[in-house]
């Protein structure tokens, strides 16, 4: 059972993984490293691809004083050689005594970790607060276990759903306060996902842009993807180089996650247009919705969704997460369920 | 100036005016007759068309009393023979020294109360209160002031904003809860209105029902007024004998409101469908929006609004005026704006 200060231990490593932004395609993991007294030796978090695990750097920071220390960490320590060496060895050769971690590694490459820290005589506890570990990584966990990337599919509607007038004007049915809003959500996905007709259409930059609209360095820009077989010309926004830019030249749903795959995605942030978010919807291949309503109608004009629904069977329930207003528009976030039609047996 | 007393009065009265649910045609109209010193000699309200004003009945419960009393009224009191004496006359006679109103009335047919009491040289006081007053009777002021009835239109739409799913089905979208609260809507209305498309559609009962479904008394049934040129079978349940039916074979707004006014119509309560509600958005004739938002998206249906927007200049702003979740659905309640194109010089 792991101790009252231990459990304090975990509370900081959670604290310690949150407070960093952007870790993807990796998770955010934090460390802390007890003396055999309970007092902290040292700290230790992840911050991205090519930079040590959290293990790591809180051997790193802790030297010496690691032998016979407790490792607290909120996610089981790798058994995997990627672009650093196994945690677990890390953790081995350091002398630690004790592992408690939270999260268990839904990742095949590199679990096991635990076992063989048990396998060189370490006193390993599992699970400890892994509920509010695994809430640092939603998607990644999402993503990992399903072996595709978790979907964010984005809209922006009036309150009669439609996205753009008759003619293609869109700019701008929901406020300047809900498009600062998605710029936080955004600079959280490892990639921005919209369909060749919306790009060519509205011409977005698809980029993480700061409070004074100006974007985010290279490094911390998701990636951009724009799916379907039109070409766009060169000239546009999606194609300049404030940000990497993959083309899918497929509509396919499974196509598109496969290629984000291969690319590491883990969690794709889907923009427009409809007609890409109707193929994902009518697939049940959306995990979260994120809704900007204006207090507006329009009475004619673009669906923001573009489905194949026939009768009431195929209406599908979203679970609310969240509801508030930003601004003077309503966000509503929720998980899509499953439509009548798929319940039937 | 009105005292703290005969201020209290005027609270008593506006409360004693909220408490009728329903008065219509008329206003909701409540009276506290005061003694010299102060104390309360007796309450009066009006009950609808047919029985005692409110100063009337106040009057006949202080017999004798009302000599020398100060009447405290929401409205100015009549100075126009109707179904019953004018109340100006009546408070003369009765031979009360000083008469409090609050909203003045705006009815041509009955103003000039205020004038009549003090030729007869009554002492009189107007305004007192006069926005709490008038909030009793907001549709009933609107529809006296501009010659037509306030029109609520009223909604139940997916996220997505449709109505029914490509084949019609729409039973239901939204919840029981939000159902049962479109009935306390409906019991304020004067009259409720559909279109013969969606009448022939859903055969709705347009009809308001208690908790366990079952009809109001006929005497407290809005008038069901069914709108368009379709002929509807007589076997539909919009004919059945539970509430009044008004025919109308014009979609024109101005026509259909101008046979609303003709029927002594203040509020009319407008659902679906959607051609019939585009026709009043597009001529900006609707006063007040309550839509009913499942959390839940089709993908393709039947649109809750057909407007002829044609570009983002047709947008029209809703002023929110309450944004509650009711049940699982998200309920809004505004007032449409101007929109840009109508903004223009």
């Amino acid at each position: 059972m792991a101790t009252e200060t231990e459990l304090r231990a975990m509370r900081r490593a959670i604290d310690v993984a949150r407070s960093v932004p952007r870790t993807l395609p990796n998770p955010r993991v934090g460390c802390v490293l007890l003396a055999p007294d309970g007092a902290e030796i040292a700290v230790g978090v992840h911050r991205g691809a090519g930079t040590p695990h959290a293990e790591a750097d809180a051997l790193a920071r802790a030297g010496d004083q690691a032998r016979g220390a407790t490792a607290v960490v909120t996610l089981e320590p790798c058994n995997h050689t990627g672009r650093t060496e196994p945690c677990a060895s890390a953790l081995i050769a350091a002398g630690v005594a004790r592992v408690i971690h939270a999260q268990t590694d839904p990742n095949p490459k590199a679990a096991g970790g635990a076992a063989a820290l048990q396998a060189a005589g370490i006193n390993v506890e599992s699970g400890v607060l892994a509920d509010e570990a695994t809430a640092l990584n939603v998607e990644w966990t999402f993503s990992i276990t399903h072996g595709r990337p978790f979907v964010t599919w984005k809209y922006a509607a009036t309150l009669d759903g439609l996205s753009a007038a008759p003619d293609g004007s869109s700019k701008w049915i929901t406020s300047a306060e809900a498009r600062r809003d998605v710029q936080a959500f955004r600079a959280e996905s490892d990639a921005i996902m919209a369909g060749t007709g919306a790009v060519l259409a509205d011409d977005p930059r698809l980029t993480v842009r700061d409070e004074d609209d100006l974007p985010l360095p290279y490094e911390q820009q998701p990636l951009r993807v724009v799916v379907g077989e039109t070409q766009i010309p060169q000239y546009y926004r999606v194609f300049d180089r404030v940000a990497p830019t993959l083309l899918i030249q497929s509509r396919d749903p499974d196509t598109v996650l496969a290629k984000l795959t291969e690319n590491e995605i883990h969690h794709v942030w889907l923009e427009g247009g409809p007609r890409l978010a109707g193929g994902f919807w009518n697939a049940g291949l959306i995990d979260r919705v994120i809704g900007y309503i204006a207090p507006s109608m329009l009475g004619s004009g673009r669906a923001a969704l573009e489905g194949e629904a026939t009768t009431l069977a195929d209406l599908r329930p979203i679970d609310v997460q969240d509801l508030r207003t930003v601004g003077p528009d309503i966000r509503i976030i929720g998980t899509p369920g499953r439509c009548a039609r798929e319940e039937m047996p």
